[in-house]
């Protein structure tokens, strides 16, 4: 066996049939790895979200070309096959709209919130410690690592471009272990969640922490495992769960990918050809229309309450509930409430009026609720 | 088009690539359907779990000798391509355990049962009106069509034998509204599960209804819904879970593997070739170690708990808790008990016994406790 200090020179040059590349990083040498193995006529199959996140229309047309398989089970959730039912176990479907629970960092540190009643910041450095997130916790708490995987999964299940820079963002960082116990009076669980939608409008692709009812099936994945949910139109909703990372779920999707080749299963990379995936039509967030749930901290004093409801009302946004807790004279306390189906232009403008009130003394948290 | 009458006779000379068997049943002209297809030299799609589960292998066989493919994914869990996941996402996995909820018909009953509080019969009759069940309930409120997929997913999942003769079966019709409420109490949900476990011992094949913690994956499948847990060494513990029935399920399957067979995707039927499948070696029901479930319906006199302990004493039976509730100077109260992990044989010894009290009036209620 030959020695090669370069590992994109190795793919191009080295005696293989398969080149894995389980590097990481959208650029740098993983991009060069793949690049030069499907040059040179080799598969591949890779673990890489980002890099098929960012270069995926361009590194599939290459692959089809090349006439190899570009294998990216690994990529997304763990272990779970779910590029494979997507592409193949649900081919017979028109699918309207796949989500779930994509980052088990965000889901450990959640679950671990609720169980424990900590904070955030604590929780991620056990989390750090521990090893389930890493040094720069960025990419998975601020939901691009989600983001990444969201892109894959909308783009074949919807056979279209993989449009990563269209994907509406938000991390876990603002969730308070308020909002996690309130979220539990109100019968909710908070979760981050990757949503891609076909509507009618164009593809909803959305990341960011949302409470799920209690009966979801999302509602009970806790600690690191992850799940995705897929609507077909003839299959209805199915749910694939497993463990979202780790050195063993990643070797099962990379032998089930390196089977597959060996077998001669070379499929369009993201279920149609790429020369056939068609553009993204965007819908922006301020689009979305469904219920909010929104935590003040406000002084404890007369008219609040009617600054408040003034504000929402001005925007047509209707209460369903309000909870407030506690007396204090001197310091803030929270105030509580979940909005009906509303849309997020006007809730964002009533939360702007909001934010401005004497009596309210930190930024709004808002959390989306989501029954999926 | 020609028109044939005999559907046999069809699928040995019609102009057909594939042939689906949508028909059913274990023999007669199903199996005729099949065997002369593969016998032409075409290929087979079906939904037919009991012909699979009983000339499983004889079939798998025929078709391979015939190089022709053998598709079943509508037969285990609808539209969930759990054959799939098994046969090719999981194929760097050894796996030691397949569960889960096979048959949506009894989920149904169990999950209504539960939030009406109603009884079997009468949740039955109900189910039978809304269709779900059918007028004859016996292959599956006795255990036989779960068994049926259990059976097949053994085979896959562990590259033995399909062996349904094995497989120990036991209903839900001994499932009292007492047993469920008892259950909520106790923090469990009853489920029919259907369980494969490679053990040393050779393997274990279980249909029966049992009790699960109520935070376990399959705790919170419910109605129709089905839902397939599988262990691999690598990839750990996957669920998937969907719709179990139905024709848009179905054809979802149908269609999955049609797509496969147009692709040219022909793996052994069950895995590894008809040829290399092992032989079952089958782990009796009296071997099963776990918790158990006992209710009693005892008549409200001194001594009863006394001669019910000394039962479960003398066969080295430990109470992990018990409970009784309600008085009566006439008629019976029910007495649960749950056991610490114990040997099935010294559990229905011990039952026997107490079954013999003149104080017990009822048969005993066991349902076995599983923490899967």
């Amino acid at each position: 066996m030959e020695w090669f200090d370069d590992a994109a020179v190795m793919a191009s040059e080295a005696d293989a049939d398969v080149v894995l590349e389980l590097i990481g990083g959208e650029d740098g040498i993983a991009k060069a790895v793949c690049e030069n193995a499907i040059a040179a006529g080799r598969h591949v199959v890779t673990a890489n979200k980002a890099l098929l996140a960012i270069h995926g229309k361009a590194l599939a047309q290459s692959a089809e070309t090349a006439g190899v398989g570009l294998g990216y089970e690994a990529s997304v959730a763990g272990g779970i096959p779910v590029i494979k039912a997507l592409r193949e176990g649900f081919a017979g479907n028109r699918i309207s709209s796949i989500h779930g629970i994509l980052n088990g960092t965000c889901n450990y540190i959640l679950t671990t919130m609720r169980e424990t009643g900590r904070a955030f910041e604590d929780v991620l450095a056990e989390a750090q410690e521990l090893g389930y997130a890493e040094a720069d916790p960025t990419f998975d708490v601020d939901g691009i690592d989600a983001a990444h995987k969201l892109a894959l999964l909308a783009s074949v299940a919807f056979g279209c471009e993989v449009d990563f820079e269209s994907v509406h963002v938000e991390g876990i960082r603002h969730v308070s272990a308020d909002d996690i116990a309130f979220a539990d009076e109100l019968g909710f669980r908070i979760k981050l969640l990757g949503i891609a939608n076909q509507t009618p409008d164009g593809i909803e692709q959305r990341v960011y922490p949302c409470m799920v009812p209690m009966d979801a099936p999302l509602a009970h994945v806790e600690g690191v495992f992850n799940a995705v949910v897929a609507e077909g139109d003839a299959v209805g909703t199915s749910v694939l769960q497993g463990r979202g990372a780790g050195a063993g779920p990643t070797a099962s999707a990379v032998i089930s990918d390196i089977a597959d080749i060996a077998r001669g299963t070379i499929l369009p990379v993201f279920s149609v050809p790429a020369s056939q995936l068609t553009k993204t039509k965007t819908v922006s967030i301020e689009n979305r229309v469904g219920p909010y749930y929104v935590r003040l901290m406000v002084l404890d004093r007369p008219g609040v309450i009617a600054d408040v409801s003034a504000a929402l009302r001005d925007e047509q946004v209707s209460v369903e509930a309000l909870l407030q807790r506690g007396r204090s004279a001197e310091g803030s306390v929270p105030v509580v409430l979940t909005l009906h189906e509303t849309q997020e232009a006007a809730m964002q403008r009533a939360l702007s009026r909001i934010a401005e009130l004497d009596t309210v003394v930190e930024p709004p948290c808002m959390i989306r609720i989501e029954h999926l």
